[in-house]
């Protein structure tokens, strides 16, 4: 049987069993933003803790920071945002929608079968390209447009006690500057030598103009992004090196080869400060959306917080006896983005017998949720149960049920990924054993009570 | 010798050994925000970690969420924050500096040795105060004051694509109210009855006009909040019940009794709608200060949003067969501020010869940012070594010095809160064991490298 994988099942699965709700739901929402339920926050915080693990706590290279949201305005007025960090903006005349001048026309040109690249078109050019192809507003029809104009993606608030210019200030739209910022406290304190890379898990919010597919693209999101440091001339090497490494954890955990797309940014496409960048890409539902984007952004980012801040960010290197301004390679991943890629890979439906369909949530060991749930056969058991449920929680996230038939029990574990269900019936009074069934192959095998912290050891590992 | 604890010292340690660096240092900073360095994010993460552990995964209880920082602008109407949020500003007209006045009124109290309490009092009589004593601005030694007037705590911004009223949001002040708002998405989506709780860990936003004391009070902080919803007439009790489990989870981290302290709430201080309210206090270096409130805030919370989003919030309970509103205990815990906390309560200073005195922080082994350091010799030493560093940090986070002397890298290890020393020496090349220092009783073992795991299994829980 093919499983339709849609949206719509994971956003329905997300909301009825505690993965995602809509933020401010009892109010109407808030455009896009969303809420994670109990099960949500255990496997986005799993996800984090996966890449926290291998990026930072197990790496020989990395170390970690955790700055702060609000940041001194210079600091983007050295990275490019206050400048250069805007959407092109298009109001149509007769029905007075507004749209994002490129997406315009991308999905007019997806509309009419046209091969056409926007990325790096001017303002101008893409206004032309409009005029020219007479692209038209996809609510009203008509060619009605306004000029385009910039519209900065930063949230812009005020602190302390005026609202003048003076104490204007911005949420983070990215967690990459906090690193660069530190990169000479985090060296010195550190003691670290090149190449090291210094790691960041954290909230950056942008101000989208059209958000949307769920929680692949909101106006607030979670980043982890890594900023590592190296030697100029040996940048290509490393971002080859973080390239295979991205793609090698998703890998790890249970993302398929063939769910992955690994896309080289052509040379007119990159960035002017960048020697190279790859974008991993994951098939969606909705159809391949960037999930991890690695790029050798060279020396452009310290070098320009030296410009601004007039501090000396270069480094001396005792194994060369050189002084120079690390280059640096960029692997820069969506906490909530890569969360939805997991689910929506894991998310399955299986014929387990003639018009009997259940779904299950193929989750790696690592990321489910629940990793035992613990169902006595009767309630009359509960007392012995509980014992169980009460000596695996010290060590694992578990989860006790004893409504339901227990096939229909094992449905509900099933649908949340739930690795191992533990089955408390009357003979384990008896013989001290329970049983234990299998998310992916429903075996099941017959184990000791006081051999099962043993027999899961090392099962959620990865 | 009696150690003295003070701020300088420990904000000193905390610059220099990586835990915690100015924010936007390069720039100069920005009104008493502060980043986590390599080992304060590690610091950090374990308090979270124990918190998540305790409240919510182990808890029967308990479940968590993550809710978005940006919520409708409703939610902080239902709440209060739009209308009451607001601090007393008053402006000294002479030398133009900008005061709380509550703060002056208590700060001009300890200086002439009058005892009297401002919690409660309303601008009027606030200013009344002032006029009626002649208080005097700190500043400028004058008494020329403007009228007082309130100021909005919340940070504002706006979504969308204009900055006209109807886009205008928040930054949460709190992430309790997400708590609120999802209460029956959670209690339908995982079928759970009277009494459960719901916990959140996340960021939140206040625009306080005098932060200070490093990270005690900043803007920008994050929050450890449980509402815990029972039957009405039940709640104080559960409110007992929670009051002693934050303060034993305190203990239980090595928090000594003599650095707490229990206040409960007089009457007349409790919010109208709260039936009662005890603070957990910690003795800062620079005082005693807040660290836990926990609040019975009866039905209030929920009311509140039913009267706004005309959303029914009420439970019914099947084994009483009736339907209410539940009421909600609130322990509410800063992580930023207990983070200090156990950094401040570890601090310590200890002669281990005449005249020879080391820093050491005495964490609990589950809150250390690094739990073992792997320290072999000689240089000589370090392909061996590094094997057992591997082995380690797969289970641990590890640290690897091979520079200085032995007693210095000690020192360094002492000073971070390193719970266990590891030295790699000659002999144990021949005899395959190594010495394990303890960082509390400077003790040492000879361990055979194949049973370290084994030896440091548990070590590390609490």
């Amino acid at each position: 049987m093919a499983v339709e994988k849609t949206m719509e099942k994971i956003v329905s699965l997300s909301k009825n069993r505690g993965f995602v709700y809509p933020g401010s739901d009892i109010y109407g929402g808030l455009a896009n933003a969303w809420d994670y339920g109990p099960l949500g926050v255990e496997l986005k915080n799993n996800v984090k803790k996966a890449w926290w693990r291998k990026f930072i706590q197990e790496s020989t290279y990395n170390v970690g920071v955790d700055c702060a949201i609000l940041m001194n305005p210079q600091v983007w007025v050295a990275s490019g945002h206050v400048g250069g960090f805007s959407d092109p903006l298009i109001d149509c005349k007769d029905c007075k929608t507004r749209h994002r001048a490129d997406k315009l026309i991308e999905d007019w040109n997806k509309e009419n079968n046209i091969e056409f690249k926007v990325d790096g078109l001017k303002n101008e050019e893409l206004m032309q390209y409009i005029k020219d192809r007479g692209v038209k507003c996809p609510n009203c029809d008509s060619a009605n447009f306004t000029d385009i104009r910039k519209f900065n993606l930063m949230f812009k608030t005020f602190q302390g006690v005026t609202e003048d210019s003076k104490a204007e200030i911005f949420l983070r739209p990215e967690t990459a500057q906090g690193i660069f910022v530190n990169f000479k406290n985090v060296q010195r304190t550190t003691r670290r030598k090149i190449p090291f890379g210094i790691g960041q898990i954290g909230k950056s919010f942008r101000n989208e103009i059209t958000p949307g597919n769920f929680t692949f693209r909101t106006r607030e999101f979670e980043q982890m992004e890594l900023e590592f440091f190296c030697e100029p001339g040996k940048d290509l090497e490393w971002f080859n090196y973080w390239k295979d490494f991205c793609y090698k954890w998703l890998l790890a955990l249970n993302m398929k080869p063939e769910s992955l797309k690994l896309r080289d940014h052509e040379k007119e496409e990159l960035s002017h400060y960048s020697n190279a960048t790859t974008d991993i890409e994951f098939m969606f539902p909705f159809g391949w959306g960037e999930l991890w984007g690695i790029a050798d952004r060279t020396d452009y980012d310290l070098k320009q917080h030296m410009l601004h801040s007039k501090d000396d960010l270069s480094y001396f290197d005792p194994a060369t006896n050189e002084k120079y301004v690390p280059y640096c390679i960029e692997p820069s991943l969506g906490a909530d983005r890569v969360t939805l890629a997991f689910l929506c890979e894991a998310y399955d439906e299986e014929e387990v017998a003639e018009g009997d369909v259940r779904t299950v949530l193929r989750f790696h060991p690592a990321l489910a949720p629940v990793k035992i749930a613990i169902l006595p056969l009767s309630k009359k058991l509960g007392e012995e149960a509980d014992k169980v449920y009460q000596m695996l929680t010290k060590n694992y996230v578990c989860e006790y049920d004893e409504t339901g038939s227990i096939g229909k029990r094992y449905r509900r574990q099933d649908e949340i990924g739930t690795p191992y269900c533990i089955t408390f019936d009357f003979d384990s009074l008896e013989d001290k054993s329970v049983t234990i069934r299998d998310r992916d192959t429903m075996q099941q095998v017959r184990i000791k009570i006081d051999e099962l912290n043993s027999y899961f050891n090392g099962k959620f590992e990865f």
